[in-house]
């Protein structure tokens, strides 16, 4: 099991964490099963997390990051286990952020402890629908209970207190991750120093709603579906591929796909020859679509993507209004826009900061220029590693009083 | 058969064309095959097509309008055989351009001889993939070969010469029809004296074919495809209408959907309740996939979105160059965008009438505020009237002369 030889930062490069090794914790079982927010509770419930770096005496230097909807806990280095728990797409690529986390990189993971974890739902490692249902002793399939973006930092808050965290020097996440980031700048105000959003506002827009109905009825529609109970089967394998290229062409801007594959034709296909593969742009989302199905289980794209459509903030903290709702928010905030991505399009990611500006909460947003789109968060990584690092590592904030001095206006 | 009782244009209505028949003309035969542009020929091929108005004596005054993707020939009044040939969707609603064409509206009846057919491959009336291949008797299904844009125009050309007429006032279309209209000014230039290009580029971008692809992969992957022959079973329904709710998306803006269903519930969904519909996007979308494969082919889309993925008019007529190309048009030529269409967004339509521009043929290009997306072009009914009327009904050009004229410079 190697990387690939010219990686910039393999297991042995001093900009890596090297190989890791996911852990599991129980944070929920029978005698203290996890409330959900929806309704009923879950028990029992195993996270699969990592960590990188060290805590320090203090346990003042953690970080949360928070990954967004197909994404794991595995954020940088190289997974140990990868061969050995059959996650082959692991083998030949570092985390997801490894451009961002590791030592001497803007999360500097010899300054601070770095934690993510899998969320409740998923299917890399922590309690998702193909978990066994203690009350059936089989997957639970649709049975599994609605889950939300309040469950899953809820349940990041389990693991923090197992972890002994009692504040995080900071919370940062993209897309779905910076919903998460939100969510715990507003749950948990007194345990959040720092929050970094990125590519996300305080909820999804109608827009992003039809384009999750339009993948859950392709998967839902697919025969192999079975109502969810589909593990002894054959997944819903035609369903999830499409529901994931149509995610992908959501990830990318207009101009981006001009510019990444224009009308050019794939290398091999025949012109104009039928409904075959012929165009760049159609084989990069078939691939997209067939690798998907090899690591990702439908059932929890399923429950992963009404979360997303679920998240409100202002509904939740505020009656419906973002300002109040934003109002109990205790940390510094760093909002990233991106100007091409139209799933968290500027604007709505804006709006959010501005929800904390009106309370006068130390908020910067930025809009980055670039034709990545909503990938930009991942793709844009020298000006979101300088973004990261100059809001990381200033002075950390005791909330109330610099608020007050910051702002002029005291509200102490 | 009863049109809405409060509709403004019944078919007894002074505005409408009244009720319309459909006509039916052989187009093509063994003796006189239709020559297809990838390659081949197809016969027999059966025109379906509705006429409004009279041709005059100097048979001068006929207008052909095209239709989109799942359009028909029955732009405007009311189908008089909407039951007795099974086309219910068309008993309480009149053809898809009413607003538009009809006595004294833009498109003015009294006046001009308008003609619209449906295209090649399409399933109203005109040969298609759902129709018998005469080598087999059998439903061509798959079979069928490629058409393009350019095939269906060179069709209708012919349907012209059938009712004798040898050159158009105007030719008018939106979306896929504004491509068709693009291909008649660049075929047939000396049939055409005015050019009406409303939401329509050139040629399709990357996300364009993009949604395609995802759209047919939905289509094709349906187990009830049976690899497009399923004439004699149940279609591919769950597939056509994941495409069709696809494509909704895409003809309406963000902004216009937020304004449109933003967040809200469905009057009777339990809020939160799981993977049933729940959002107002979600019933409509939903709405649009099941009314859809009610009245369209599976393979009918197919065949059409690969006409439309495969337009090129760059490619076709200039070697790759626009402006190259559309040296050869010699009709005045009315470009439309919407500011929020991002299916053909403002540049990319702008992009044609530029190279107009460079060949100092005259043409206006406008762009209109609307927050409609791609569906502006049949929804800003007052804008587009006004702009049609105008353009419709101005002096004849006598191209070349008047060219030289109003642009102050002679190539003629």
């Amino acid at each position: 099991m190697k990387p690939p030889p010219n990686h910039d930062d393999g297991p042995d490069s001093p900009r890596s964490v090297g190989w890791t090794h996911a852990r599991t914790l129980r944070l929920a079982d029978a005698d203290r099963p996890l409330p959900l927010e929806i309704g009923g509770s879950i028990a029992p419930v195993d996270v699969e997390f990592e960590t990188y770096g060290r805590l320090n005496e203090a346990r003042d230097n953690a970080i949360l990051i928070c990954h967004a909807l197909s994404g794991d806990a595995h954020v940088a280095g190289w997974d140990a286990e990868a061969e050995s728990r059959g996650r082959t797409w692991r083998v030949r690529k570092p985390g997801w952020w490894d451009d961002v986390v590791g030592p001497g990189k803007a999360i500097d993971t010899d300054q601070y402890f770095v934690v993510c974890s899998n969320v409740l739902g998923s299917c890399y490692g922590t309690t998702g629908p193909g978990s066994i249902d203690p009350s059936t002793g089989r997957p639970y399939g649709l049975a599994f209970p609605m889950v939300t973006v309040s469950d899953w930092v809820q349940l990041q808050a389990r693991l923090l207190d197992a972890l002994g965290i009692d504040r995080l020097h900071a919370v940062v996440g993209g897309s779905l991750g910076g919903q998460q980031a939100i969510e715990w700048a507003l749950a948990y105000p007194e345990r959040v120093g720092r929050c970094v959003v990125l590519a996300a506002s305080a909820r999804l827009s109608a827009q992003g709603l039809g384009f999750n109905a339009v993948a859950r009825h392709a998967i839902m529609h697919d025969p192999d579906f079975r109502d969810g109970d589909y593990y002894e089967h054959r997944p819903p394998q035609d369903g999830l591929a499409a529901a994931r290229m149509l995610a992908h062409i959501t990830y990318l801007s207009g101009k981006g796909m001009d510019i990444k594959f224009g009308r050019r034709i794939q290398d091999g296909a025949q012109a104009r020859s039928g409904f075959d593969i012929e165009f760049q742009v159609e084989s990069y989302l078939d691939y997209q679509g067939r690798a998907f199905v090899e690591r990702f289980d439908a059932n929890s794209y399923l429950y992963i993507t009404r979360a997303m459509d679920y998240y409100d903030a202002a509904a939740r903290w505020g009656d419906g209004d973002l300002v109040k709702a934003c109002a109990r928010i205790r940390a510094h905030v760093l909002v990233v826009s991106f100007s091409s991505d139209w799933l968290y399009p500027p604007d709505e990611c804006r709006e959010f900061a501005m929800a904390l500006m009106r309370n006068r909460i130390p908020v910067s947003y930025l809009k980055v220029e670039s034709d990545y789109g909503h990938d930009a968060f991942l793709v844009e990584t020298a000006t979101v590693e300088r973004l990261l690092r100059g809001f990381i590592t200033t002075a950390p904030p005791d909330t109330a009083v610099q608020r007050c001095a910051r702002q002029g206006g005291c509200r102490c």
